[in-house]
């Protein structure tokens, strides 16, 4: 097992970041849909309308709120409302999917363009983990009347699973966009801000980096507040004795990242130190279960078992990671009751914690890549207790 | 047709407005599970099984990002997992609906609680326009094996059309922060910033005033961006000559607002004053029809004349406006194709638009609370194209 040396993007220059920003590497965008009717052919469907924007962003590029992306045997169509007339025809053509667009002037004209491509495909799969039963409906009394709706699982998410190297890249600068913002920030800790001053500070930092978007709604949760994994900043100051969890994230070009570092502020108690260390030992021994080949609950295993340890196997209440790209959770999930094994290319969060009402929590999370033999961090900042 | 002159929130100052932010008024959080339930009866269906998280807040108060609400005829029950023990025990209680709270220990225990909370329920109801096919499947074989399932209309959101006097109040203050936070920097305009930049001091002077978070991502989109809708904020500098579209809001206890304004820098061409001026008199001319009982339609026509008057018909590429409330898009849309008429208690944004590429765009969008005889802006910033 080999674990790189971690990466050192907390100590860039902002001119270093900005430099690599505007330096990203293109994505196999236009690989996406061929493999794809692999999977849809596996699944006995003629083609796929996908309704996750999400997906629908990974098949052709469109980064807009509102769309449908029609994938048949050969060809491929997307339509969506006037409002992107132009960004629609622009980002798909700089993503380089074989995908045609149309903008119909009406929501009927979308349903009877999709029909059009459809032409007579007897099976047409809709992505069950996403469509509404009431677009299931719609679609099957009206947009596909004489097909057979066939409830598909996860195929793209399962694409999507593997990160080819500009999807790395730009996870790699979403993480080093955090990092450096929490080097620039961290010393305001001991100036006794709120948490939502704190957070705010961060979020307002990482934009200034260049992030497009914070990752998720930052949790800066200090004291008991810690002792809530999905606290929310509020007015109480940041203190003296306080253990403070910080967890959060910048998005680059749609990617995520996601890191969680737990500070103490001035002295800590023997518990709060006890806490932190076995956070850190437990976090440790997660990473180094990552390679390719492992399964999930082997990683989750690996934490869990240090928590135990500790006696404190009741104050772990949720699951050790998660896989992070396009949507900031997606598969695999890491769990114990989760069947699934790593593969190079993976990226996922190793974020185990500790929550002891009423004295606090500790959470402490990486996001790594999976290697064949290992892994390799993408969120650089020391584990470290110190603001 | 009565419209009550315009609040001056863009002139509170930011003590008055923490003040007011301080000092809510409670919402009739416990009045909404026995109105849901004349909806169910209606439904015919002897529970409902809540899956959107929008509605779970509207019913019961959590806050949180995984739940479910079961609703029965005579008790109700809330299912989450362990992240959010002490959250939702806290949230519910303070809402004040009768909801009891179970937090089992695997996501099977959910489902023991749910089933045996439902007992003997013969008809199911499920929210058709949210909860996945997956689910449904799921849910049919797992959950309820004996039941049947009724996929559900819009029950909570047509509760949800009419806001109470809380929830007003957290609107027109959402409204209140993003007027005041485009008082403090719209003079940055005339300082050559990117569109980001000048997007992030919006958006931090929100956070600053006490938006919990932001209503969605602000839009500022100068010259030939402005003719896309949805542009995203871009590297391009502002300059003498631009029209530029500036799209924010703010929230607050998960209330939203929603402001458009568009300003020129420098002297305007013939064209963009023409632009500016036809869409701040079809606006006017939109919120001149709000009033109970006019159908959104009507609301619509209203605008739509006036651009079309001026030969802009294919410019005004969306809707005329949406509802606002716990989610910053809901019913009604207001659209000449929506069959709905307006009560006393909707609160709604009328927000003309006209893109000409490459020149750019102009919209201008209020909020409105719907009145017996008329309506009531709840945004303030002076619709005037001086930065």
């Amino acid at each position: 097992m080999t674990i790189a040396a971690d990466p050192s993007h907390h100590e860039l220059s902002v001119d270093e970041l900005t430099a690599r920003l505007g330096d990203l590497d293109p994505m196999d965008i236009a690989g996406r849909l061929p493999r794809l009717r692999q999977a849809m052919a596996e699944a006995e469907c003629d083609g796929l309308l996908v309704t996750s924007l999400t997906n629908i962003r990974y098949l052709c590029g469109f980064t807009g709120s509102a769309g449908l992306l029609w994938v048949g045997g050969d060809e491929a169509l997307f339509v969506s409302d006037g409002r992107y007339r132009t960004q629609a025809a622009d980002e798909i053509a700089q993503g380089g999917a074989e995908v045609r667009v149309e903008i119909p002037a009406t929501a009927d004209g979308q349903r009877e363009a999709v029909a059009a491509a459809a032409g007579g495909a007897a099976r047409v799969g809709l992505e069950a983990g996403d469509v509404t039963w009431a677009r299931v409906q719609t679609f099957d009394s009206e947009w596909f009347p004489d097909a057979s709706l066939v409830p598909t699982g996860e195929l793209v998410e399962q694409l999507r699973l593997v990160k080819d190297a500009g999807e790395v890249q730009r996870i790699e600068l979403a993480c080093a966009i955090a990092d450096v913002a929490l080097t620039r920030v961290r010393g305001r800790l001991l100036d006794e801000p709120t948490e939502a001053e704190f957070g705010l500070e961060l979020d307002t930092e990482m934009r200034r980096l260049g992030a497009a978007d914070l990752s998720f709604e930052t949790i800066v949760a200090a004291g008991p507040n810690g002792a809530k994994p999905h606290a929310r900043p509020s007015n109480r100051r940041i203190t003296d004795g306080d253990l403070v969890v910080c967890d959060f994230g910048a998005m680059v070009d749609g990617y995520h990242s996601d890191m969680t570092r737990t500070f103490w502020v001035g002295e800590p108690t023997a518990l709060q130190r006890r806490m932190w260390e076995v956070v850190e030992a437990a976090q440790a021994a997660g990473v180094a279960a990552v390679r390719a080949g492992a399964t999930v609950a082997e990683v989750d295993k690996a934490c869990r078992a240090v928590i135990d340890e500790a006696g404190w196997s009741d104050a772990f209440v949720h699951s050790t990671g998660h896989g992070v790209g396009l949507d900031i959770h997606e598969a695999p999930r890491v769990a114990g009751t989760v069947d699934a094994t790593l593969a190079t290319g993976y990226v996922v969060t190793v974020e185990p914690g500790v929550y002891l009402p009423p004295h606090g929590g500790v959470r402490i999370e990486d996001i790594v890549v999976v290697t064949d033999d290992g892994c390799r961090r993408l969120t650089s900042t020391p584990r470290v207790p110190h603001p």
